[in-house]
């Protein structure tokens, strides 16, 4: 990202903060101070309404100064001093969806003159529209993930656990440059960098808000791999993140050791279907939850409306989620989504089906929401991987 | 765990809410739940100061009630049944530390009859004291890194990249079990697994609270490893975290290809002098600032002061983090930390010197409190591992 970029970010913000009447926004969140200022160091962004934004920095100052795009970067004062450095009065955003009631609390405290209002979802709707810089990112970071699915068919064998396979791809991403787990923006949301889940393994209800969670190796962490061992004929389901430059790539592709059941074969193409028909209508102005509805409608008309998104019973309800420099993004195909869509926004489209005690198969593709239809950011075939 | 063991964690909270004179506490932050449940399924548990506790579940209710130790789980309800499902009225805790604002504005919303109060402190002070059973699963974790640590001089080689090293580290680990990235509950703070640094990157400051940061790969994701290619004759430290269980250990070592300076080799022996000195006073009634003053007193006494716990000027103030379910529990050898130790509480003890330009070393080891010293968790040789 280039130091404009960021800058011009500051304004878009500085705009909707004055259309709202607040004196300014406190960014409190990393992920958000990294969005506007260009650095992940410990600090928060006050942006005015009105004047240029100031970084304060606890640590470290200097990587700050240098990374950062926010000409006003400042050492963190002690508490007492706080009010005396920023000029925050009236009405001012922070996003309370991410912030923990004391760290507000504490800066009510120092800042009395300040009232907090929150300002989650204007933030969450502004980074929801990518930059063209940013998706070459997720570009990028969709590319190292596609090159490490690629090689999968070289190391997948039967008698290896979930767990291997799933070392074998997250250290391939992590050679690649991969950062490591996404980052989720979600309360309680958390998630590895990917879960590899084979048979009636991937076919288990969990907490992950997914159609496919896998148990994980114990009920500390239960989600992803587990110690299962995988065997031929099974569905074997692999849905990972690269993150490359702080942009998080998610893509699932479906392998099989041997010949797959012709039912899963044949929702394995429905998905594929699906995936496809999401992406066609990925064009500004399409409304979310009516896309969410013509992918559960084409499940249905397919007989398979019972397996769409999660196990009978443990039904997700939504096919796509925005993704960016969090896994969690806006917008989310589902319903009750009804703010048309905008170019530049960023997707995964995930329809996949689950069968009990057979196991999950679908595809995950990222695609940026453009004029002639989703713009798909890696082209690695969506076909099943045969062994 | 056992369910007796959950269920005797929840009674002590509930001492715990009618010596506060609260009627109630209500669990929101998944860690939480998972200590006082023993299950991490997708949720919300309430402990009445007099009565059983209810684990409301959203996803997945099936495994919440096979994985915990709550009798009652009820599926979670519609918010407008939320009231008549819950008998929360009057002062109720909750811990403000870790939730949103918006998450417990949506509770009060809810459950117009409570009045929340932060109950931070309470759940904190509780969790940081481990019972035998928690003991046995942190003395498991940090074996099974003592053991990945052991291979280190098996695969180190000059001409790798810090990554590469840190691949290597982290595929060990997760094969052996570990779950992945430690938890944290700072707000803000991150980690990945660990990080493996080499020589003069080492001593760069960074945005992480700890004595050594890394560069990383990128200004997004700043701390850890980098592409750095590792050099003869440099320290190499590797700090690390495997999760069993959900138990994190936490452990640094030091490694050379070739041989040590020897003004880092003596600052090695020092550390460890310091750890040794800062596990035998880890007796319980033991005041954690204390330790810290007579830890950071033996580093300035060496002539060390200016580079104790991060390069000068950017030196951290503690040299001992509690560690359990999460990296960042209590207690904390720093000052200010006036509460006596507490038998069965767990920490970290990381006495490093940083020399700018040369590198990072120093040691780590876990330890619980207890009468005769701290009980070291893993027996791992502190020398440097030389190749």
């Amino acid at each position: 990202m280039s130091p404009e970029e960021h800058l011009s970010r500051v304004v878009v913000l500085q705009d909707s903060l004055r259309a709202k009447g607040l004196a300014g926004a406190l960014l409190l969140d990393a992920v958000d101070v990294l969005y506007y200022s260009g650095t992940r160091q410990n600090g928060a962004l006050w942006v005015p309404a009105g004047a240029a934004p100031v970084l304060l920095v606890r640590k470290s100052f200097a990587r700050a100064r240098a990374e950062g795009a926010i000409r006003d970067v400042r050492p963190f004062p002690p508490s007492k001093e706080l009010a005396a450095t920023l000029e925050a009065r009236g009405r001012v955003g922070t996003p309370f969806d991410a912030a923990p009631q004391a760290t507000l609390d504490w800066w009510r405290k120092q800042l009395p003159a300040m009232e907090l209002v929150d300002l989650s979802a204007a933030v969450r709707v502004q980074r929801a529209v990518k930059s063209p810089m940013e998706i070459a990112a997720q570009r990028d970071a969709a590319g190292r993930l596609g090159a490490v699915f690629a090689e999968i068919p070289t190391f997948l064998r039967a008698g290896m656990r979930e767990l291997d396979l799933s070392v074998e791809i997250e250290s391939r991403l992590r050679r690649r440059g991969s950062e490591g787990a996404p980052r989720m923006r979600g309360f309680n949301n958390e998630m590895s960098a990917g879960i590899a889940v084979a048979g009636a393994a991937a076919a288990e209800p969990g907490c992950f808000d997914g159609p496919v969670v896998g148990q994980g190796l114990h009920a500390a962490y239960p989600a992803g791999s587990s110690e299962r061992v995988i065997q031929r004929g099974e569905p074997v389901l692999v849905d990972y993140c690269c993150v490359y430059k702080g942009y998080v790539a998610d893509m699932t592709r479906v392998a099989v050791i041997g010949e797959l059941a012709p039912e899963l074969l044949r929702a394995h193409r429905i998905a594929v279907a699906i995936q496809d028909e999401v992406a066609a209508g990925l064009v500004p102005g399409a409304i979310p939850a009516e896309l969410w509805e013509r992918a559960r409608a084409h499940a249905e008309r397919e007989g398979l409306g019972d397996k769409f998104m999660g196990p009978p019973g443990d039904q997700a309800k939504f096919v796509a989620h925005g993704i960016g420099l969090e896994l969690d993004e806006l917008p989310v195909l589902a319903p009750g989504f009804k703010e048309p869509l905008v170019a530049g926004q960023v997707v995964a489209v995930e329809p996949k089906f689950v069968f009990p005690g057979l196991g999950a198969v679908g595809v995950e593709n990222d695609y940026a929401v453009a004029a002639g239809g989703g713009d798909r950011l890696c082209e690695l075939s969506d076909a099943v991987m045969v062994v």
